[in-house]
């Protein structure tokens, strides 16, 4: 998936072939951690106070598991097939935890095509050592019109630790 | 579901009985939409960029689906069944879009318990009109020991717009 990174290009449902694939990296930074505390309100202890997380299964701090889930999305609506997707269903298995500082590569895999522009996507996410995260299926509208748009600019935050 | 909001309390998987309901709310502000878009890098116009959005299908600016579904997350790390909860899987429906200053509700059902302390959950979200915009199910291994804990604090943030 080559393309400019200030640009949105996305791809149509016509153009998309069964067994195309893409890919969308993040890492886990303590910014995120917490950004998705606030953004959800989920403030387990086990995602934000590491002496309470070394007492549970996982033995320190893990990310919170719909955070794997929003990168599936992220790379549906940013990469394949991207602007003017529209998101029916999506499934998910929560395979082993996700750690501070992991990097997660969300691999979507076209496993279908189906009547009126709906798409089966597989979406695989894998850790910096190979292993599988999380795995589920999406169910999208894929977009009928090309586009290409600029990426629009986030603002910043800061965030007072 | 009372429990002091500044206590986060469980309740184990020998308490939970098939039909217990618990529920959560949250309302879409500007600040949720851009940290939403931050933490995944789902930087799609249609939830971003107001002209861009009322060119396309919804007319406005729309939440993130996947939002929905870290509310459900939520609901289940921190009321029912709260702190111990491991996540094994969520499905997620997308039925109607969401706007800026909605305010959902997840609404948790426990619909079954199972062998070594699965239950699964069901999760209806509905915006102040009382329409569905996001159905599931959940499968989680449910707490087994008891636990209250200080609700933790987080960080103020300050977004620059």
């Amino acid at each position: 998936m080559n393309q400019a990174l200030d640009t949105l290009q996305n791809i149509t449902f016509n153009e998309l072939q069964e067994g195309d694939t893409a890919t969308y990296s993040r890492t886990l930074t303590e910014d995120e951690l917490i950004l998705f505390a606030l953004v959800s309100g989920d403030v387990n202890p086990v995602h934000l106070d590491a002496e309470f997380a070394s007492g549970s299964p996982f033995k320190e701090r893990i990310a919170h598991g719909m955070w794997s889930g929003s990168l599936i999305s992220a790379a549906l609506a940013t990469v394949m097939p991207g602007p003017g997707t529209i998101y029916l269903e999506q499934s998910l298995s929560f395979r082993r935890p996700v750690m501070l500082d992991d990097t997660l590569t969300v691999r979507l895999t076209v496993l279908s095509k189906e009547a009126k522009a709906r798409v089966v996507i597989g979406c695989e996410v894998t850790n910096q050592d190979g292993k599988q995260v999380v795995t589920g299926e999406a169910r999208i509208i894929a977009p009928t019109v090309r586009m290409s748009l600029p990426r629009p600019k986030l603002p910043r935050i800061t965030i007072d630790y």
